[in-house]
């Protein structure tokens, strides 16, 4: 059983630093993938885009347009990091928390910027073929002018429809700032999550009603499986909502005060997606108590099955055994006698039809066949 | 397994927004039903009800009498819902939650307007066909002198007491204003609630006897429906619990004090709604327990009977394969010479006798049959 | 499975309100039986007691005596408590509590009184024949010189203690109010609950012996049905330590400080019975468990015993089987010569002991029979 | 199963009051012993230890020692206590609560005193011999200069470290005060847990231990019975948890700061402990849950002896029952001609082995036999 | 079943105090080892690390170095604890907290110093042989100019890091204070951590892929062990949370605030493993439940084989036994006359392929054998 996907998500580091490595130096995580830097700069009147080969380039837009969005697209790039930080001001020990993967989603608030990271559904290459749920770390850093979002691994990601409608300047998009860009962000990324949420419960509905057909260990497995991936969406969203929270109670300057409602409209999404979760988790621990009980219904059946075939042969073949025996009937008048007896093979035939008959009623009392007797579920409220 | 009221069910998009649509723009959702506008206008002296085709007809009311509702019964007319979005000047994020189908139910101030949210259970034509507990959206919105309410599905609902007593004009219906005409529809909602609990309670009666009775998978399927509803209540009565408290703790403008009273009466209804709730969920979990134990001890009952059977006639059946042998007395005296002794016929007969009557014996020891020996239960408490 | 006094509960109305009834109509509820008032008049130096038929006789005695004790035994006759909330200012929405069955134990205040709500063990008549607890609901009305109690169910009750004190004279229970009055009462239903769970811990004491001295598939219904009364004490004691607790907490004028410590009191009853309660649940969810290691420790020894004497015979069996054959040994050399052979018996005979004997050494060695080793417990602490 | 210890211990009423007395009064408890005064005087100086047969003589000590330390042990003594109440002004409630046993641990301040009650293991006489964990009740009433003790049972406590240091007098322990004094006694009833927590770990890993090396339903019986002592305990341990972080917190006049921090240290200790104990408790959960999957698995093993046998040898059982039918081969020529074909034995003797053989290595292939496929565990971490 | 290392760990005294000896006396932990002494006195500037044979040279050292971190390496020595204690000003309970093994990871404010108290994995000498998880104990005390760490167990650590970097003089490690070195030294316990999680994810990803593959009651131990680790080091870790929750928020004059943004994120990484431990323990018991059914299942393929088997055969057999009777034919025409019809072989042995064929027709009917029918799963979410 190997599981290539899956040992490779493992292999990746857990603990913060490296071992060894002084807290405040930048390490590459150990499968990071190429950077790749994309800008849009805009404001509310017009709007550039394009790719940076250098980090430097950075500096010359900076004061020149009222939003410039850095996407950071894979982490394998340590010193495009660094001049970025030197940019735009970034903390170190932020930046730190770029680099370590398997963050937990936070928020916190630094002098010149705020610092947030969460967990998207990884759609880009990187998501293995394991088939297990991944998610993928997204940073974002908050400034007067600018939004700096770092991208764990490149490839598809959920921002696509914020940068249409960026593009096509409807709407709020253009004519706020970068903590309005940062919502839409947050927002997409739990958007991502509903697909993931549906499909779980599509699983549990397609599940339940396996479960209830037919027998099978793989079942168990997928069942298994559904509440694993409910594990990785809880650990990304749990905190995600005391993240929101902390965003909507707290005033900060570099949040506007409209943006905070809208924030607090993302904040009910991610509290209803918890509901949506917990409920799926009781369904899910419930099939997992639906299969056993099943197996052992299943178990039931065929042991009853074996039982009757048994209990009414088993004497019967006795009884013909008994008949087989090659006791001499020449040697006294007790031996076998009935061998000669010109009843004896109707009697015998009789005899066991008797005995099967009786273990038939036997069985019908104790309600293993025939059990047609039901109390009728109470009628449906009016 | 072609469950399409289920399917149907699911296929309703969960995330809050269209992929790619920008938040702000109003969408139908994805089965929605054609719109019907009803409003009741009414005052303490008298009392006008009518269907609007034109929700414009509403501006010539406003401010003609101390109370609008206006009843949107369907969610498939989006223009409708902007056209009275601009009369009463609702908050566009709150339209956009009513058009989000599984809301969770709350609670929130807008300049404007009251907005509420709350689930009740869809007793009208969508209801499906697969047996399962459906809820219906409900949201309010509660103006200085309208109150505006949006029902998911047209057909039933739980409302006609509420006309009945204000074409009655008895109470303090007609005399107060919007807030206690919500209060009125929540506690309609709240009121829904109970037969579903009780039907859930009926069913765990119910299926505890079937329980006792009689061996059946249907049982742990159908325990499993009951558990499934009652975490439908549970995600519909929860969050309305809050949202209550929420209502009755925060002082409000739109919110008469007088109301506030009547709030916490529902308050306390929600509460014990709950308390029952959570009961029954305890119920609902001892029984799968229950349901475990008991097929263990009929898989015991079964197997005692077949290793009866088994363990008294296969050593008989063994024996009288002996002496089915043909092996040849003529060919030495250590040959089968029992086959030609006189009594040889009888003794093995009574040999076996004795081996049965041994077994059963030991049965008898090990409580298997007639097992007649009880622990007197305590007696009762004077 | 008939159990009408269980249907019958079951039947009684859970909603707060008769559907399409406003709220603010006293409605009798579904079985309620006819009313029987009874009042104590006392003061430090006299008492007098007498049943009522007409409540306006108490406008009389109201004002000749420090405290009044109104006892309303039965809820069938909604006039009387309209003239005794007329009598003594009682709140609209409390009356309508005392109708509502189901009520969640709870304290509320309300302008001219305070409003208790308790359950206690249902000793009187309607107490059915179904052997399941049930409560019963208790309200009380404390007013600066009254104490209205009113009792869902006529008959036995918890108070008989109460008024032998008050007619005696004796301690405190003459000289002080109300409010003491109702601390007395409490204690009494409190105390009340106190031999239910001493039965409950009696049960599954009887429960754990009988469990270990045989599987009998009663034992889990019972153990059911201690946990389904330990839910019900639940649902009574549980609330009751909120509102004893908002009673202690919170000064109220119509609460004298003396009786406040009483009141503490009474809450640390509570709280031990919540404690002991907790503890019970605990050991029923543990005998469930128990319950099913058990069943499957004797299916075990049941299979072994027939795996023994099948996997012991039914070789055997064969092995007769084939010296039960008819081929004719005249017609080849090696068409079963051994049935000629002078010591073929003896030779079959002994190879069968051979391998019985084997199958025993094998039994042996797996630990299925004269499994003796046991690793010695821990030495008890010093 | 008749067990007399453990009927005694139930048989003692578990409500606070007889019924039928008013409070006040103080009862004494069902099976209390002979009460035995001894008193500890002692100052910075000088030390006097004496047995009392009258309380009053504590009058003329009063005052002329720093503090006295009353110990009562066993509680048959009514009027002593009243007597004790009278001279050191104790509150009536407290001195009830002493009588009461079943008190859950609490810390309560009257006027005159500290009011403190404490569960301790019971080490002495009336331990009673059914091996179940009791635990005993110890009152301390804190004054000025006194400290009343008072311990359910006769015999053994776990004081005597406390008066060893008394006598030595050496340490804080004579220059401190009665809060010092008590603090002494709580520490001493904490570290009288221990030995029970160890004895518990010890057991659970004696049973771990055995549960892998045989199937014994006494093994669930003695998981049961730990995890029932565990849960008495914890009954003791955790309000007082409670009971400590109040008298930590809260300043009170008779406990000087110095003693506080001892008791935060003692604080600590419980905290420390009840981490244990759950630690424990899930310990014993998982335990339950590994044997039952334990003996599902025996069970397996079982089965699968059974239907290796049965598989080979039935139909083997069948081939030669075939041939042992009595169809006589002169009747024509289709009738068993193989009965007299000179290969018939042989042909039949090698069909039956291959068969032998083919279920063998189906067996094989479902891996019931030599099933050696392992997957290597993961290289420890470095 | 001899585990001599676990034994030992158990057997060490759980108890704060040695029973009898009062509070205050410093006793030596029962399997304590020789105490090692090391100190590394550093400044911005200069760094000297030597071995100290005896405590009193650091009255020396002390004034002449900003940071003197003096490390005490195993617990066997008192009287150098003592010496330190004077030394330092160390106040008595914490040192007595120092050699009471078994402390709850703590932090304490003295007047003179903070006292942390820490568990790590132990990686040194007495890591035992059982393979279980063990903790030490780290004590740590902070004060202006010096930090005193206490490790239970001699011999490896994971310190080295942190004199890797001290040594270097690299980052900010030289230029801070004792505050920051406690920083790095809780650091690395913290990341010491993550191996063992990993470690643990590993063994339950692996146990996950055996589990499926095939029947072991090694897994159920296994997994056992597993989920014994992570209740260990929960123990370890969720009261750290709280101790470096306590040094964030509470100001401390010893804990420079430039350190406190770095505990800060000390403390969100030790919320991260709890995140991950919480997921890991949620797997551990969803994989003991999975082996429950899976067992389940595997049993009922065996029953079924076993069922198939007997049900086909016992039948079959049971006719051959029939034809097997030796009734004399020549007795009577009723007396077996198949036995000379010439059909009579092949009429019974077609007779006996029916009923094989219908037997099977059954099986599949039941979908014991063949059944290839499934629901297909739901596709992917796009």
């Amino acid at each position: 059983m190997n599981l290539p996907g899956k040992k490779r998500r493992r292999r990746r580091r857990l603990a913060p630093h490296a071992p060894g490595v002084a807290a405040g130096t930048l390490v590459v995580p150990a499968d990071a993938r190429p950077t790749r830097l994309r800008v849009i700069a805009y404001g509310p009147e017009r709007l550039e885009e394009r790719e940076l080969s250098d980090p430097q380039e950075l500096r010359a837009m900076r004061g020149q347009w009222p939003v410039l969005w850095v996407d950071v697209d894979g982490l394998g790039d340590v010193a495009a990091l660094e001049a970025l930080g030197a940019i735009f001001g970034l903390h170190r020990l932020a930046l730190e928390d770029v680099l370590n993967l398997h963050q937990r989603p936070k928020a916190e608030r630094y002098p010149e910027h705020l610092f947030l990271v969460a967990r998207m559904p990884a759609l880009g290459e990187a998501a293995g073929g394991s088939g297990a749920l991944e998610t993928e770390q997204l940073s974002l850093f908050i400034g007067k002018d600018f939004l700096l979002s770092c991208q764990e691994r490149p490839g598809g990601d959920c921002f696509d429809p914020v940068r249409t409608r960026l593009r096509a300047g409807k709407g709020r998009s253009r004519a706020a700032g970068p903590d309005y860009l940062a919502y839409a962000l947050l927002d997409g990324v739990v958007d991502a999550f509903y697909p993931v949420l549906e499909t779980c419960g599509d699983h549990l509905d397609t599940l339940e009603d396996e479960l209830f057909a037919r027998a099978d260990p793989g079942i168990a497995r997928r069942v298994h499986q559904v509440r694993r991936d409910l594990l990785s969406v809880r650990r990304a969203v749990w905190p995600l909502r005391e993240e929101l929270s902390t965003l909507v109670r707290d005033p900060d300057p570099l949040v506007a005060d409209e943006t905070r409602v809208y924030l607090r409209d993302c904040y009910d999404h991610v509290v209803q997606m918890i509901d949506l979760l917990e409920t799926y988790r009781d369904l899910g621990a419930g099939l997992t108590e639906i299969h056993l009980s099943l197996l052992s219904h299943r178990m039931n059946e065929i042991m009853k099955v074996l039982t009757m075939i048994a209990t009414i042969f088993i004497p019967l073949t006795f009884v013909v055994g008994v008949y087989g025996m090659n006791f001499d009937p020449d040697a006294g008048p007790l031996n076998m006698p009935e061998l000669r007896w010109p009843w004896g093979y109707p009697a015998v035939m009789l005899f066991m039809a008797a005995v099967a008959g009786g273990m038939l009623v036997y069985f019908k009392r104790r309600g293993w066949i025939w059990s047609g007797e039901r109390i009728e579920p109470p009628p449906p409220p009016k």
